[in-house]
């Protein structure tokens, strides 16, 4: 038995809400989540498609619980412990790999500008700690002479961010388009020092 | 009377199909295109909601018609008649004072990318048309020194475009993101010729 853990009928449901997202998330990259991948989410956990509506306050929620359990998994699938430059190009190359979740963050993440949508405050959140955490890691290598100097951290930092979204976007409608190589060549190449 | 101008029955449908589309960018620039929007238009086009209907084949052909009008009226505000980088910034700069529109076009050009979607070939072919007037202009400026040569005119192009439609998203989370501040950042420090 795992001590501090909470038991009885709240555990049970914590436990099954868990198990739908980690079962949704699984199935979304690959399937997409529209059409019937919520019908196919329920079959897996065991349950009528409506009972996965008991343990989310709606349908937004789950998608943006998957989403963050997406950046949970990206975080712990590489191998440094913080977020920073080195990490986009192998975060496109895995995004490459699981297109149902890489449409998901985009529409949800264009449909959610709306201040009044459920998911609003989630990415409005999640722009403002990735560009954080790369401006962070940005100024500690212009310090050390690896990126240009020329533009504050929290301009490149935000022109990273924006790199990875819009080739992403692109992406969507042309698969010939290279995600990990065009940010690779966007850090290695236009970051670097002026000679 | 104009010559060559189609009349009878015909004409008037495409005049009052014309008038949609222009009131409906109005509006949408302003109002968005949620809640009342199209309720609104149908005021000031003086027809009932369900009669803005009859001029296309379903929601989404209008809102595509209304973001090609966007485009169309982008380019005949714009001194220089040819895309390229200069307009860039000029067009983040518009994109600010037309919160609607730009949302409606973050938002659509997301969904679509389904290739499913109503409006799937639209931004297809928005998307190549752009890139592809943006690699002309590149690689003349890089013929001519403008532009550094150590990254390919297409991916330059591609970089360019995604720091327009990366920027813009975070624009819709924080409107304290300056998109043609970045955009000119972009385009005329991290494209020069490295020294």
């Amino acid at each position: 038995m795992t001590p501090n853990k909470p038991r009885g009928p709240y555990a049970k449901g914590a436990e099954r809400r868990e198990q739908i997202i980690q079962t949704a998330t699984d199935v979304f990259a690959t399937d997409g989540f529209e059409g019937t991948a919520l019908k196919r989410v329920a079959e897996l956990v065991g349950v009528k498609e409506a009972t996965l509506f008991h343990y989310f306050s709606g349908k937004q929620e789950l998608l943006t619980a998957v989403l963050a359990e997406r950046d949970r998994r990206g975080l712990a699938d590489t191998p440094a412990k913080e977020a920073g430059l080195a990490l986009m190009a192998p975060i496109a190359a895995r995004n490459r790999t699981q297109p149902g979740l890489t449409t998901l963050y985009a529409v949800a993440s264009a449909t959610a500008s709306n201040p009044g949508h459920d998911s609003h405050g989630y990415f409005q959140e999640r722009f403002a700690s990735v560009v954080r955490s790369l401006e962070d890691d940005i100024r500690e290598r212009q310090a050390a002479g690896g990126v240009r100097s020329d533009v504050s951290a929290t301009d490149l930092a935000r022109l990273v961010v924006a790199v990875s979204d819009g080739l992403q976007l692109q992406w969507l409608y042309d698969k010939d388009v290279d995600m990990a190589a065009g940010l690779a060549t966007f850090i290695d190449v236009l970051l670097k020092p002026p000679a």
